[in-house]
């Protein structure tokens, strides 16, 4: 075991703090990580402050994480010491069932194991995430990195890239086809930025006039103002796919009715309220309301290897450790364009 | 034009009664029908009753049509006089939009001509259903019957058939699948059939224990009791589609959970509430919550003709003209197994 600086949340209502911890040894399979940045999640909050239940304290959140390879097992080939490497929201899974032996980890039949917050399979308890020096992990959860990219603007790609990449991509969306986007926020400028990448016509959806511009510089083809009824009205079947990620609850038979027939809405944001279906809807045009969470291993490096090619990073607001209680509070009132990434050099040396 | 005799509603809340008027003389691409048997759909007593708004009256219900060629026009070749045929949901289209291009003549763009309750093409106002003696439809609206079926129990089929047979042909069901059916009902107990005709393993799911046996009658493998909390646990991520036939309102998120990663659950029932969708049950597996209607017309054909070579009908119950108000009563309190007939011979010669 060796000693790693992080910081971690005590209890619910408590802000982070630095907290000194042990992470295990690199065995065999492992990939010991330093930590360079580690984006910053809506989910790390939710869990952090127990909004979803379940979290075990401490809790160190952080599943957005890039960094460099500090030492590999006996039984590393694919990585060396000094490669840029990438760990999302998953460090494992049963790698048995049909979904793990479909490259579809996130599916695991008994659970993946979460990056934070999940249940260790190397008996070590709880997982402890980012925000923190260094990680180790089992070399197939690992992603190669692309190096000529901005580092710090690759971390949100392994978790607010994938989320939007793998549905995009797993129903299709390419030339020809007229997509929207719903909420520019973290998630929501991956989409835009990915359904552009792959020939869509992409047209933004946000409730914010002050977003418009942002949207078109970011690659969508038209901005709608979704409070704006007959904006909304025109809209009416003229879509192939909609990627809604906004997270608030809200009225979701409105963006079901400007699918066209067999048009298909994933939901990737999840609002804790469930969402009234208007049944009508889905029948009258064969429509399809649909989810989807982040992405396997290997699409995910699909996704990166994609990004090296095109260029494609998040933007970002890099912050010290120290912020990540501001940077909350201002992620809260989607004050952030479009991710907050923490810069792991402003971590303590020790506690 | 000519005369004829039918059952109608005057009002919303007055019982239907006979009734006499006008069809249109048989056009060169028509085809003139002396209806033999018409099936009873909830959509009658919903729209007899105006429960659905906008029924203008006289109303005569009816669109499980099946007959006998009297008549064709000049332009005709695929009938002749005495040809068996059927008339389903739609006498008509605007065949010039995708959808009709498509054969998918029921998602018609400008909107689907209803065989009743619909705006005629022709001019001549609102449409008049199957509770009548005779019908004039343009050919490429109306379906060859095989011979070799009994009349009586093919016209379900023409609603009920098509409504279950289009989402489990367009969702690819068959065998290896896991097949659920939710309510036996006239759409239900045809979606139990086809699923089971298609090769899938068939899980009827019903309130009444009194329907178990009937279930499995019908071709269900197995019956499951929906009120049974631990029956229902058991199902949980086993099925890749489910076919849901209920119209009451009834918790959508108990179905969802039972598919598999990437299934289907469609809705043709159409409870009129909107149903309260839990986001986390399709994101956590993929899951698709749809909706079809009816079928189009080529597909409709396919069922019928389908439904010759294996010898498949309606399990129907046959009710005299008059006793059309009892029926709906009766069939308001599931009483019939599975769906009312009405003979038109006891329809009055003249009124």
């Amino acid at each position: 075991m060796f000693s790693c600086v992080g910081f971690a949340a005590s209890s619910s209502d408590t802000p982070l703090h630095p907290f000194s911890f042990e992470r295990r040894e690199t065995g065999p399979a492992d990939v010991r990580i330093d930590i360079r940045y580690c984006g910053v999640c809506h989910s790390d909050l939710h869990q952090a402050r127990n909004e979803w239940g379940g979290t075990v304290y401490p809790c160190v959140p952080g599943h957005e994480i890039v960094g460099t390879v500090a030492e590999i097992g006996s039984d590393v080939s694919r990585f060396k010491v000094g490669d840029l490497v990438g760990v999302g929201c998953m460090v494992d899974s049963c790698r048995q069932c049909a979904s793990c032996k479909d490259g579809l980890e996130q599916f695991c039949e008994e659970g993946l194991v979460g990056t934070y917050n999940g249940q260790d399979r190397h008996g070590r308890g709880n997982t402890l995430g980012g925000y923190s020096g260094a990680i180790v992990v089992d070399q197939d959860f690992v992603l190669k990195v692309p190096e000529n990219l901005d580092l710090a603007a690759v971390a949100p790609l392994l978790c607010a890239g994938i989320t939007t990449w793998s549905p995009l991509r797993h129903w299709k969306v390419g030339p020809g086809q007229r997509v929207g986007i719903v909420g520019l926020g973290g998630l929501g400028h991956m989409g835009v930025k990915f359904a552009r990448a792959f020939g869509a016509e992409v047209v933004l959806f946000t409730t914010s006039a002050s977003k418009v511009e942002d949207g078109l510089r970011l690659g969508a083809h038209e901005v709608v103002l979704s409070k704006d009824p007959e904006a909304m009205a025109k809209e009416r079947g003229r879509f192939d796919f909609i990627l809604d990620a906004v997270a608030a609850n809200h009225d979701i038979n409105a963006y079901l009715e400007l699918l066209k027939r067999d048009g298909t809405l994933v939901q990737v944001g999840a609002p804790e309220a469930p969402m009234p279906v208007s049944v009508f809807s889905l029948i009258m045009k064969r429509r399809n309301f649909s989810g989807s969470l982040i992405g396997g291993i290997a699409e995910t490096q699909e996704m990166l290897d994609f990004c090296g090619e095109k260029g494609i990073t998040s933007d970002i607001e890099m912050i010290p450790m120290d912020q990540i209680e501001t940077a909350y509070e201002r992620m809260l009132r989607s004050d952030v364009k479009y991710r907050f990434v923490i810069d792991m050099k402003t971590l303590p040396a020790s506690v």
